[in-house]
């Protein structure tokens, strides 16, 4: 393996941060009092060592805005994603329509950004209600790297299966959301039926098993959660992007 | 699940930063030029994104310097050894001595800060040579966090099981080396037997699984490595502290 030389490789300019374009933090808009040990929360959540929590300490607010409205956030997609276009570009693929890429929706397909900024980026508690109404008006951003990540896989025969875990009433508004915001075309968008029961690591490992029983090789899988991509089979490789807003087991 | 509450949770105060007393950054001892790449870098590192890499980006060398030599290693190590103890705390033993936490050595059980810190942070290629000198000094100070943890998990009655990479020819130093080190105890010191070949995954997933075939309940696994943590049997959580300084798969 040869040194990874200069950082970033060349080819990851970054695109205009349009999803940045929101309204300034609200709350606490300065510097997070105490950054440096959000910084350690925020190491500790993105490793998979601290699991389990149900919201940002709220000491982190700031913090996590800052991250997620800034750079950083877009900076450290962008790692994951030129990981993942560099990896599948390696790959010698048989080109007979079978291999796929999982992607998740939310938080790696599509962006709840806008919405997690008026919702104290992860601090308030989970709210189902007003999370789906963000949901039903099917506004969400693509996540720029993500969307640059399917646009390099498509061309490589690499066919993109969504699997998510909104339920499959919400089909038709995520169908629309994701051709507006750019995916146009997709081999399978599945989403969690009615009445399934377990964690989203169990729907979406037992969803894998399925894809693998058609025939589908799963070349590769990209989420923002760890229950995305655990769980055998989880691809033969995977991809984790950032996400210090919510936790899902 | 809990809130989390306040963070650092309560009896995290750190101890006195020990292994950082050590000289100042050769080198570039100024901010990185480009830090918040080198930030990424290190996400994509630490979240398993980025695999296979030989060597640190030469322009991080002084991100990654200053990340060793300061607060924020230790208090991503003291986040991940936090919530361990919090985890072995919680779990109901029988008691039969039948349970083992897996410590790995380098950047875990011990530090060999003192010895990247003169050669570059992992911006010099491996040099089996002279870190091989290193080790036999047998001088290496404990990760304090890794140590702290340690003496948290033996009155739970759980043994110590240090899995590591060195070879079986450098038992009797690593024997001193973590006994000055303040680990006194512990169940079996498990290293590379001469001639044994492949990854380190595939030796340690296969010293876990005779752990196993000998009866023993692997509670919990700690190392700095992904390599050290994947691989079935894993043990019943797993632990990953931050090593942007070196890559073994």
């Amino acid at each position: 393996m040869a040194s990874l030389g200069a950082w970033p490789p060349e080819g990851t300019a970054r695109e205009p941060p349009a999803i940045h374009l929101l309204k300034p933090l609200f709350g606490s808009g300065g510097l997070p009092v105490d950054g440096a040990t959000c910084a350690s929360w925020r190491f500790g959540v993105e490793t998979n060592n601290v699991r389990g929590w149900r919201t940002v300490p709220r000491s982190c607010e700031g913090y996590v805005g800052h991250y997620m409205l800034g750079d950083r956030y877009r900076r450290d997609s962008a790692v994951v994603a030129t990981e993942a276009a560099a990896y599948a570009e390696g790959l010698q693929l048989p080109g007979d329509g079978m291999d796929v890429w999982i992607f998740d929706i939310d938080e790696t397909a599509l962006s709840n950004l806008p919405y997690y900024a008026h919702h104290g980026f992860g601090v308030e508690p989970y709210n189902a209600t007003s999370f789906n109404e963000w949901v039903d008006k099917g506004i969400a951003p693509a996540l720029p790297e993500s969307l640059k990540l399917y646009h390099k896989l498509l061309p490589l025969g690499i066919k993109i299966v969504f699997l998510t875990g909104r339920s499959e009433e919400r089909r038709k508004v995520t169908v629309t959301n994701l051709k507006r915001a750019g995916y146009r075309t997709w081999e399978k968008l599945l989403l969690k039926g009615e009445g399934v029961k377990g964690t989203a690591m169990a729907f979406k490992t037992g969803e894998r098993e399925k894809l693998e029983e058609q025939g589908y090789r799963i070349v590769g899988n990209l989420g923002d959660q760890w229950s995305d991509i655990l769980g055998k089979p989880e691809g033969a490789r995977t991809f984790k992007l950032p996400d210090p807003m919510y936790y899902i087991s």
